[in-house]
């Protein structure tokens, strides 16, 4: 593998060499062995087993609209592009298995160590879940990066998790907490900078260390890959979608799928303590970055009343909250504030 | 599907309105049944079958470096852009089933009717070969167009065609004619335009009609899906890659994968008769065109001896051309013009 890194960073590298010096790294990751061909051909070749489904997603981020160079680093990048298409696996209760990045840079992103250490940061999120390399595509581009990651995954036939199942009477949970990406961005778009990629949270430096926190919850999100095994294997959700352009929003999409309404609780929405801290100091409101901010990828999953003496406390160290019930009439979503109920409008995230 | 088409082409719709709007169109392609969820969930789900491969593949489309805005059409583009994928199914010797469509585009181009004839494009491609849109995502980007496209296709197990398959006696083919992309990408560079998207060639004028086929052959390339199919099916080819980057360095992909090295014959190069004439008025050589240029998505195969007399004569109305012979000394590549032998450099395309 020395030889392969010497070239993977070598300035002078072609494009055919870097593809090579990536089919090796990809070769030895974990999950490659499910694999009957990966890198190196015209398409990857994965065997079909009866009683399971595959399940596939692609997600793109574009710099200046999704990130930005300047307030990001490689490794933060390759790890947030995989992270947002494990939640769309993550959402359907499924395995994530096998990954394609398909990535476009200029001349002088690809004459740096940039893509390297892309690739370090997407493989330190794959090699966690098992999760294989299996192919994508290498591009020029005039100016800009931009990334499209498609994960594939697995799941017993007929086990994926919709957003349509939803029924009135069942409880609303979120894994994690909110509003932490989104005020993340906010104080990356002011001008707060993550120290260098793994430099040690400086915890004397009170701080420091929640602009790091909050700035991480935005640039290196993890998704809820162990929640959406157990929420499907376990068969203990009705529906499930991960919270991408705002807890709002994605209430609204799963409402809507599912022909019905749904009430939450402003009191027991989880919002980051970070995210209290923060605004506390700022005099600004919390919840609105809780409920509307994007890119938690936190999973927002219901649950029928039968199952709920079943439903693990945590999973991977992460909790979950109730903060609602789904209601029987179709696409109201309402957020109750002590007596009074307001109508939840989607204020999530929109590309037009 | 009338509303729906007003809202496709109404330059106020919102991101989910469109999406809601390719979601029925998809639902409606003849290889939708395939599916158990395809557009509106976090993920597409396909039932898998023990027996059968899956087979993926991604590729990226970037403006200024892959296509000019000036120099094709929306419906073009769409085209396209699954010919590079289905190209990539077909030259693993497998059937396309699905396909997932990234799209970042900038407001002015979201603001057009752009988009919708970019997905005209795509879906009179996919509708032919009952490949289904499943996915995908859309983007906004600062300036330029990119598309990525994922197809999922599939084969018996065991049944795909890899590139490592050739042995020294395999007789080597090409399918259709070569030259003619590269051709077209010349005269598109010199400022040649092709007329409105479907209108009649305009046969009088043989000019007019060389230069619109050669740039539709850069614009509008076809895949040799039905090829693919024959050779796969048939167990009729030990290797196959398709023709991307150009015969000669596709033609050293496909050696260096097989341990082996290959010799063909000048004049057997079946050169786009379009690309001779045109070169001949201007004193070029043709055959540099077809050896070096890229996108011509024809498929480079090989046969073994015995299996020569199996080999049908057209596909779809395709012939193929027999251009020389795997050689075992691994990697050598030479072109034999009369009784000259050369070297055979990979001089085809690459992005960097």
């Amino acid at each position: 593998m020395n030889d392969v890194k010497e070239d993977l960073t070598r300035a002078t590298r072609g494009e055919f060499q870097f593809i090579d010096g990536l089919r090796q790294r990809a070769a030895s990751s974990p999950g490659h062995s499910s694999l009957l061909a990966g890198i190196g051909d015209d398409a990857a070749i994965v065997r079909e087993t009866t009683g399971l489904n595959t399940l596939v997603t692609s997600d793109m981020l574009v710099e200046e609209v999704d990130f930005h160079r300047d307030t990001t680093t490689p490794r933060y990048l390759g790890h947030k592009a995989l992270t947002v298409s494990l939640s769309d696996i993550a959402a359907m209760g499924a395995r994530p298995r096998w990954a394609l990045v398909s990535l476009g840079v200029p001349d002088d992103i690809w004459n740096s160590d940039f893509v390297d250490h892309f690739y370090e940061g997407f493989f330190g999120l794959a090699d966690r879940y098992g999760v294989a390399l299996i192919g994508g595509d290498i591009s020029r581009t005039p100016h800009k990066i931009v990334i499209d990651t498609t994960v594939m995954g697995q799941c017993d036939d007929g086990r994926a998790v919709l957003r349509k199942g939803a029924q009135p009477g069942d409880l609303i949970f979120v894994t994690g907490s909110l509003g932490g990406s989104a005020a993340g961005l906010r104080l990356l778009e002011r001008g707060a900078r993550v120290p260098a990629d793994e430099a040690p949270p400086d915890n004397n430096d009170p701080d420091r260390h929640i602009l790091r926190q909050l700035s991480l919850r935005h640039l290196r999100p993890d998704p809820r890959v162990g929640w959406g095994l157990v929420l499907g294997e376990e068969q203990l959700a009705t529906s499930i979608i991960d919270i991408s352009d705002g807890l709002s929003s994605d209430l609204h999409h799963l409402c809507r799928e599912s022909g019905a309404g749904a009430r939450i609780d402003a009191a027991k929405i989880p919002i980051d303590p970070l995210v209290t801290e923060i605004c506390g100091r700022r005099a600004l409101d919390p919840l609105l970055l809780a409920l509307h901010g994007g890119e938690d990828f936190e999973l927002l999953f219901t649950v029928a009343a039968t199952n709920l003496s079943r439903l693990p406390r945590k999973v991977d160290g992460i909790a979950i909250t109730q903060v609602g019930e789904i209601e029987p009439q179709a696409k109201r979503v309402c957020l109750a504030e002590g007596s009074r109920v307001w109508d939840l409008e989607p204020l999530g995230f929109q590309h037009f």
